[in-house]
């Protein structure tokens, strides 16, 4: 018998149809990497890309060589930086400006490694350049929201085969946020806890949906998954603000995501996939007015999903919002739990 | 410079960023329909599915040959038909059985033709066998809403190549209809007039974004459309329910469908693409019960949304609920209102 689930903090059911089931393997996906041809994020192509925003890197001149992390405004943004936001009524409907950042993090010089192939330590810069980045867009008071997010795969959306992250920041809270927001701030106004933490303890306690959890990080497949061995990585102790990390924790956050990409890329020879880290939203982490935005702190807690894309989403999720998930979350993180993954050290 | 759009029944921004623009014929698509080897909804094979719910049909004998639209459930159903409907905590979580309705259309004996291709009175057949579905779910007290959808080569999420349309009628009201639903009832509560009405009177009276329009329906682009050609249609004059339907305006409402498709087709190269029909909620319709659901025949104004398959959905839209349409919704009305459409009358 299929079941009905509801996730308390995005607030939609899915339908866990497991009679549909498929082994790991059996999902039919086209795992195909995109066309490169003179790939504008390698090493010695520093031109081929508009100017560096920032870099970690050894030789001191920027748009050259040498570098280990890159960042780069989106040759074909979404949204633009320079100008005022302009809000405006067109008709009967509502429009603005489009304002915003669209920055490209080059993750790596070589081509052919994805994040989970690189050590910690590089991991950890990468993961650092998110925090960067985070401090930096986080002074412009037209944004509302910066969404860092990693396609990988054509199936998952991605133009270019280097592997890169990408960060969208909007002059408007996006309705997903707003929505965990609103779940968040109510689940505390009654119970004083937060609901992701009261999440993380009742998983802990479970463990049938833990994927891998150490002192500082867990990982656990959630209740009302939409997709297929779908994830949510957060921190174990209370925390809003990802940028708040310091470089110890960033390390340890670097060791604890190659394990969880590794454990599902060996469950699922390597899927197509989409992260997305959610931090609090920028507007309210920098300013700090009293009233509504005042309690974030409190409220969020910040958190990374990780989407394999092994199903298509067709009329009836576009018509209903719902998903039609069929692999169990217990079942994938029993999977994901039994890989044996190499224990590197760095 | 790109623009946000807010839909103001969907309550969501999109960013329509043309500076990606393409010409409608260059989108990258897989136009793909799936394999078929002994498609068990081709005329014969009527043992291969379960057995008939209801058919138009020459012969009298069901499941055999001799039908022009027939209708079965889902080999393979999302949710099942039979049982109590059972809602229960799962600890801090919350589940439900998966009671509902999974049946499949199959809208010709003809392998070959999409529905397109068919003649008006085979497509008035379709729409009335929508109209019956609706009509016998409707009496089912254990089902929230009935969504009848239709999904069109590989990429748009079909598995079977054989023209065919699904109905999932499911236990609670999904949120996509919930969230449209709040937005007609919050506009006719200031203004006493559906949000839909206004929306088409507005849109005619712009012309920009309509595709094509006669007496008794109307299909246009909505100003902040989330994917390249996206179109809505819709009954010029308010109508809540569908199934209210005569056999006379259906085959005005199939005329009219062939011709939206045709354009869509015609402009796009024969995309994948998703249909799906929002009609009023069906608890509502069935109860008329005093309160909330009372005014639901002035709040709600069916439509069929059309949604080309063009673009792939990525970390940017898993994490925002936000889209990025590389098209603008005036130049896709544009496109497809300067397709010639041959006339037919049959």
């Amino acid at each position: 018998m299929p079941e009905l689930r509801h996730d308390p903090v995005q607030r939609r059911w899915v339908i866990i149809a497991t009679e549909r089931a498929q082994r790991p393997h059996d999902f039919q996906v086209d795992r195909a990497l995109p066309q490169a041809q003179n790939c504008p994020f390698c090493t010695g192509h520093e031109a081929a890309t508009p100017p560096e925003i920032a870099a970690f890197r050894d030789a001191a001149a920027p748009n050259a060589p040498g570098w280990k992390v890159r960042v780069v405004s989106n040759k074909y943004p979404a949204l633009r930086i320079e100008g005022d936001l302009e809000r405006a009524a067109a008709g009967q409907y509502d429009r603005m400006n489009g304002i915003g950042a669209h920055e490209v993090i080059v993750e790596t010089p070589d081509h052919d490694k994805d994040i989970s192939d690189l050590p910690i330590e590089h991991i950890g810069q990468i993961l650092k350049m998110y925090r960067e980045r985070l401090i930096d867009l986080q002074r412009d008071p037209r944004f509302r929201y910066i969404l860092i997010f990693r396609n990988r795969g054509a199936a998952a959306g991605a133009s270019l085969e280097h592997p890169h992250s990408q960060i969208i920041a909007t002059p408007v809270t996006p309705r997903t946020v707003a929505v965990e927001l609103q779940s968040a701030r109510e689940h505390y106004a009654v119970k004083e806890r937060c609901i992701f933490c009261d999440i993380i303890v009742d998983e802990l306690r479970q463990h049938s949906r833990i994927v891998t959890a150490d002192d500082d990080f867990v990982t656990w497949c959630p209740y009302a998954a939409r997709f297929p061995f779908e994830m949510m990585l957060a921190p174990r102790k209370h925390a809003a603000d990802y940028a708040a990390m310091d470089d110890a924790q960033i390390l340890r956050l670097a060791r604890h995501l190659r394990e969880v990409i590794l454990r599902m890329k060996d469950s699922l020879d390597d899927p197509p996939y989409n992260f997305l880290l959610h931090t609090a939203p920028s507007y309210q982490m920098q300013r700090r007015r009293p009233g509504y935005w005042s309690t974030i702190e409190q409220d969020w807690h910040w958190h990374i999903e990780i989407l394999p894309r092994l199903t298509k989403t067709a009329g009836f999720e576009w018509g209903s919002g719902f998903y039609i998930n069929p692999t169990a979350p217990e079942d994938a993180a029993r999977y994901m739990r039994d890989v044996r993954v190499p224990v590197m050290e760095r």
